[in-house]
């Protein structure tokens, strides 16, 4: 038992939303203990209901975990992103899959016709793939840290990095981040300000 | 107090988890209780921590309230959407602000050049604040769930909404987003199925 005091305006307790949001950091150091394959499922497991364009769930995972595979994905990351992704106990490749359609049949059961929506147009398919996989990244972002983990976003060099590992399943690289727990990770700077509501929002 | 029963392999509760994503679904209907402009501001407030590249955070949103307001935006819905924009006790549309540079010098401190790095070159612009915007609208769609709000994500008819609300500011929409208080909201069919960790993940 915890005590659970809501956070003003919110719903969920104050230790949570400092978990998932206002103390949570991009780390870029990391705690010396393992990321396990179960906690990394635990994460997709729970993100996996977040909505996407008429349930296309197009984001794919890349867990880079041997050291062979890390090795292969340094050599693909900028010259400052190195270091980090050759320190984390694990990094994953987020992507989108341009041949989701394929899976429609499965997740738009309620759609027969829904996979010939997107087979002509691959362009078209893209842009939808991209877009949802993005929001799911979000999701999976927020996810790392309820499941304990910390998250360090980054960008990786997308051409060598599909190259490298997508030649075969066609999935497209969109960011890269290493995963930690959140105990013992740490980052380098004081946190950076943001915009307030009535910078960013405008009512009508 | 609450009674915090840990979902297995996670760091937050058994009800948070299912607040969030779970037990979560896309709304169709709505309550006919009122969503304040605090209640997004504290939405905002909680998402705004999440990571975007380099802290740019372009995400804008357009807080449509007015009947008047909503009228104008359910004119660039797609048939099939109008009715939930008509319903919706208020709609967001989520946006990105192609002049985020020019927001810099607050978002970056620590970086005196950042705004320079951005100026030249609008096509990268674009695709930077896209790309970190829909990020951003993952952690919002998460934010508004845990206030206990529910969110409603379609398309609009973007080239008629830009036109419409973001002449002057030059803002370019996204995402659209039906909100409502979770309790009375509901949705239209049986929760769709998502791929597995085995069928979306690849570990090497």
């Amino acid at each position: 038992m915890t005590e659970t005091l809501e956070a003003p305006g919110l719903a969920i307790d104050d230790a949570t939303a400092d978990r998932l949001f206002r103390t949570a950091r991009t780390v870029t150091t990391f705690a010396e203990s393992d990321v396990t394959d179960e906690q990394l499922a635990a994460v997709y497991d729970l993100i996996k209901w977040g909505p996407t364009q008429m349930n296309v769930s197009p984001l794919r995972v890349l867990v880079v975990r041997t050291p062979e595979a890390r090795a292969r994905l340094v050599a693909h990351m900028p010259e400052g992103n190195q270091e980090r992704v050759t320190n984390a106990p694990v990094t994953l490749v987020l992507a989108y899959d341009p041949e989701f359609h394929e899976r429609l049949d499965v997740l738009i059961p309620h759609m027969p016709g829904a996979r010939e929506i997107f087979a002509g147009d691959a362009d078209v398919r893209a842009d939808v793939a991209r877009k949802s996989a993005l929001l799911q990244a979000g999701y999976l972002i927020v996810g790392l840290r309820a499941a304990g983990l910390s998250a360090g976003p980054m960008n990786g060099l997308y051409d060598g990095i599909d190259a490298e590992f997508f030649a075969e399943n066609g999935w497209k690289g969109l960011l890269v981040v290493n995963v930690s727990s959140a105990e013992g990770a740490d980052t380098t700077r004081p946190r950076a300000p943001r915009l307030s509501f009535e910078d960013a929002a405008q009512i009508v």
